[in-house]
């Protein structure tokens, strides 16, 4: 059943023009849509609302950039080794947005999604919270639940912002001033204030977390989460990149490295 | 002479807050800038006006998607193969971002910025045109040297537009409303109008190869213009893959090859 | 606490001497090695006997390629779009190496390992079978099981192979010759006996499902299994390349699919 | 003029048997080819001699670690952020091996075959020299011109060994003893020799490049000389990529980096 025809809705051409999403490239996108508005168009298929694309640039803003992560160092000492690639320096440095790096966003919002999905299907007629007393609830009861698996709650702490992250409250009132806080981060929010109540102690909402709760609830595809991260982080990288190629580390890093090894080889 | 602190402009954190290009993420960023904007920022460490960024996201809508590429089609079979690891598939289709494909934007821009410093740096006092006549008859000149050692000129001609490229009147359209044409461009514009007298043949100026120039105009380093190409078509890219997730055609790319070999073996 | 020098077993070098796994590489190991025993040297740090080498390197003889697979094809049309970075082709070709495709080897042998870690820790003094009717009693009951829940068993069954993969019974006696037929060799084959007993029909035992229970068996540790497939389809990638340099099919490729689109734009 | 048929010479299969390289794989390879066999076979489409076999080992053992590499680096900062894909820590590290660190083996190997082209084809009848003073003239004759235009020989010359490098007389003394010595060799030889009274000083010849010359001879498509590079380095991370999963040292990269930033933002 092998198909011979190939399907997509994105851009396609002949000698005349070229279309991309169904509109005319030339006369109707260049110079009059930004480039997040394409991209969030390229990934739902779905021309973003005003208040949807602030939304979804106030994540890739998030995501963009973090200073010396290992995904930009990997970035920058691929282009010490191979500048004539910067594609493979791009490459390695996305390689690198997987699960423990990228992937809160991702693996927060599967977890909010997921839990929705079974609270309202769990019995006919379950519908979801209408206030925070609700939501409370609702969180404190999955929250203790895992507790007692052993497991944590995606998106809860954070490495370096212990009492709280900067994003987090902006990215929660920017979500209400443009109307687009729905059930993921109103499901998330809820999970924050329960915490001390329900772990004993205080733990704060991790901003990439918060993130994947906004995409979510600008309905993007659970599957292009990871996605949307890569994308913000594809700018990131290539700052590094243009400052690699003016004012490089790569170098440093790697000397600093192989000069202080500690050699154990397998016994012979 | 190995450095033991490593320098960078672009994100940092404490406990506390999040800069970003010496901004506080939080409260100076997040919903106040498009991603497009911070992606020229992070590249040229510049904020860009709004005229630079109209123009800026125009060359990005410009090279987004082209539809089915070698590149997109690697990255949708990559994903076919691999569909656990969403940032293996877009690396693999960045990794065709070289010289063939996306390469006529940079190698264009390069040979105009080289073109344009050959000559003002060819005698003291050595000027660059002031009109059009001007222009023609450094374009006439250079390319009727190019033509004799048997060189085209980069960013000439298009294997699907070969009357016209569409997106090339536009974007020089939009660079002269939002004056941004310089050099660069002026110099493009005049080898599309001298062709046919040294050439003996119209040949339209390529799209990717105007998008070269308006970066080169716009100040961008010669260095990341690839990069710029290959941020572009990341949101391609992530496009296609969710097309691959919903409607694939991997599978079938790959079913309509490996049925049809032609088996060569090397003598035994 | 991070760690101011960095350890490893591998490669090291000073002015007059290079060192590899505690061996002096010029006067020890050049011309005395062959690449395959390296390779396990250098993944499990103990050098192979001979009988483990060969089983080793039948592995990586029967992964290292099955002609135009997706991986094969994504190598060749990333090099097709960037024949300047044959890196950038091999790395495309490697990153299909997941779930799907490479997949089987690690997904068996992580399977059969854990299967019999389960039996031997489920009681004390329980003990591996010693004879094939205990191996099929093992079997059987863990195939029913998992039948039960509506799961396979890793490695039965092929897609193009469907009474027999070729390499199977080879893979079987080389281990028997060789001494190194163990436990996870064992187990698979006792899920290839029982299979038309337990699922009501017979399943060949997938050929990379048997590499994967040979290395388990050479005591590889799970974690590399993958890269094992990876370093064999290494060697068979570059023989595509090297064919897409002399007799390329990716611009064919490319053209096939980009001459049969079936255009269907999101609704405007 | 697009082709409906796809060419090759490597594997192909059907339900009753796999072939590779014309052989059936199950009762002519498995077990009686080494790995390294095959990878001379499936690049250069001829099975190689015992002598190639044993330099082709020689030059794979020569390049597959060299410690704390970039290269080796990345990969392990990528498996660090996404410990989920081991493809793609590997694909990292094998993206570095572009110009400027793998490229000794191919720059060599290159010069020296454009050398002895030119020189063969610069007048009827022209031959390769037949003894040393005869490779002595033309070296010391290549080199003089070279360095009148402020060029370098490639593959002279090493940051680290700066005598000798221990693997130069090693492989030198294989390929006279397998009787592979050829004009590629003999050449680099000689440029060795008389460095001193051309240059001025005594230049090691590099391993890398060496090894280069041992390829170039053993008759190696120029165009794959960089992708066995990565093939033996592809061992080398695999055994990088098993001691970061049991004795990481990516973290202590990341966090002595990141712990030691200095900020330089850019003017607002």
């Amino acid at each position: 059943m092998t198909k011979q025809t190939y399907t997509t809705g994105l851009g396609t051409s002949n000698a005349d023009s070229i279309t991309l999403l169904g509109h005319d490239l030339a006369s109707e996108l260049l110079g009059k849509t930004s480039f997040g508005e394409l991209a969030f168009w390229l990934i739902t298929k779905k021309r973003p609302s005003k208040s949807e694309l602030v939304m979804f640039e106030a994540v890739l803003t998030a995501l963009a950039d973090h200073g010396f992560t290992p995904t930009a160092i990997a970035a920058r000492l691929t282009y010490t080794s191979a500048p004539d690639s910067l594609q493979g320096a791009l490459a390695a440095g996305l390689l690198g947005g997987g699960s423990r790096f990228l992937g809160v966003t991702e693996d927060c919002a599967k977890f909010l999604a997921d839990t929705l999905h079974a609270h309202t299907s769990k019995e006919p007629g379950a519908r979801l919270p209408t206030n925070e007393v609700g939501w409370d609830e609702l969180a404190a009861s999955v929250m203790a639940a895992r507790k007692q698996e052993g497991k944590f709650v995606p998106g809860l702490g954070h490495p370096v912002h212990k009492v709280q992250d900067p994003r987090t409250p902006v990215l929660f009132a920017l979500s209400r001033e443009h109307g687009t806080y729905g059930p993921h981060l109103a499901l998330f929010e809820a999970f924050g204030r329960v915490a001390p109540r329900v772990l004993g102690k205080a733990l704060p909402l991790n901003g990439a977390g918060v993130c994947g709760a906004v995409l979510a609830d600008l309905g993007l595809p659970m599957g292009v989460l990871r996605g949307v991260a890569l994308l913000a982080r594809c700018a990131g990288l290539l700052g590094h990149l243009v400052e690699e190629q003016t004012d490089p580390i790569g170098i440093d890093v790697y000397m600093n490295v192989d000069r202080n090894i500690d050699y154990q080889p397998p016994p012979r």
